[in-house]
């Protein structure tokens, strides 16, 4: 059985969508990874990992949107307001979504659908240096 | 160490919830599978995958009632409208659910509580095939 | 390989986020595990598994505040109300939120962020004693 342990970084500039499914692939292919789990985790609270549609640009749009209005920047709403207006609201949207996402390899490929790709949602406005932990276990 | 992969196909014929557990405790029950994990991904990104109760039918009526009302069918909301009224809807429903579920085999059966039962989440309107990967790794 | 599992119970008196990452710290450092998958799932419908900020106590009022207006306790919005006014709730705010956490470990640790936690999301308002089954996977 092997394993490897990999960090990816993916810096943001805005909220919004960041695709890293590339990123992920190439991880897959350079260590040769055959059959196995591959777990991805967000080392962050305001900030998160989703599968989606990675044909149509305005479905990232739209996704982002959503969430926007459904948890909004409104101090008046929240507690937890020291850190700026978009934290707390970044701190929902990320427990409506995923810390984690759990991958299956067969054949050196990640199993995705034909229009799934991987991506980190950013929650915060400001720019930031989020990191991902790959984890790979299998042959 | 053994792995094994498996596709599930659900048939769904409108949005709402399909019961798949028995798909996946036959796999379990058929390949020997004593214990390991079983990752389980669903290859499209406008349904999703969930664990709920399987006692009431009720309880299904209303999440899938809950989810229409929070995520309206409403052209006007999304730039992504091309495909349908239900088909951006469905990639937010996606996105506020899950793409994945990783369970744990043990003694050759699927931890699950008493009144848990996995569910696919169909978030179209038109049938639709559905594919599910699963994928064992342990013994 | 390597496989251990081991349940953890974690009694709640009312709705609310409910720390757990020491519980499973201590079971990684008593089990010498090194390196491998810790699959976390909660064995019930009506209360959930996340990560969150573990720093601010507000950031965890906030957000079973926001949980709590997304998803109001009232019959009127149910068909399923049997078991009280808060029990269709807490249906849809795990489906909202997690059954299972599926986290790496390394070296003899948690793979986590600085700020991260392991949180019980109780959506039921009485006492409940929960069931959270670890499994470990790897050496």
């Amino acid at each position: 059985m092997k394993q490897i342990f990999y960090d990816i970084i993916v810096k943001t500039k805005e909220s919004g969508l960041y695709d890293f499914t590339d990123q992920v692939q190439d991880f897959v292919k350079k260590n040769k990874l055959i059959n196995g789990i591959l777990n991805i985790n967000i080392l962050h609270t305001s900030a998160s990992l989703i599968i989606q549609e990675n044909a149509d640009p305005d479905v990232l749009y739209d996704l982002n949107n959503f969430f926007n209005k459904l948890v909004p920047m409104n101090n008046k709403l929240y507690k937890h307001t020291t850190e700026g207006k978009d934290d707390m609201p970044a701190h929902v949207k990320s427990a409506l979504t995923n810390s984690h996402l759990t991958l299956s390899v067969k054949d050196n490929e990640v199993i995705l659908g034909t229009w799934q790709g991987l991506y980190l949602f950013e929650h915060r406005l400001a720019n930031q240096n989020r990191r991902i932990s790959c984890h790979f276990i299998g042959q």
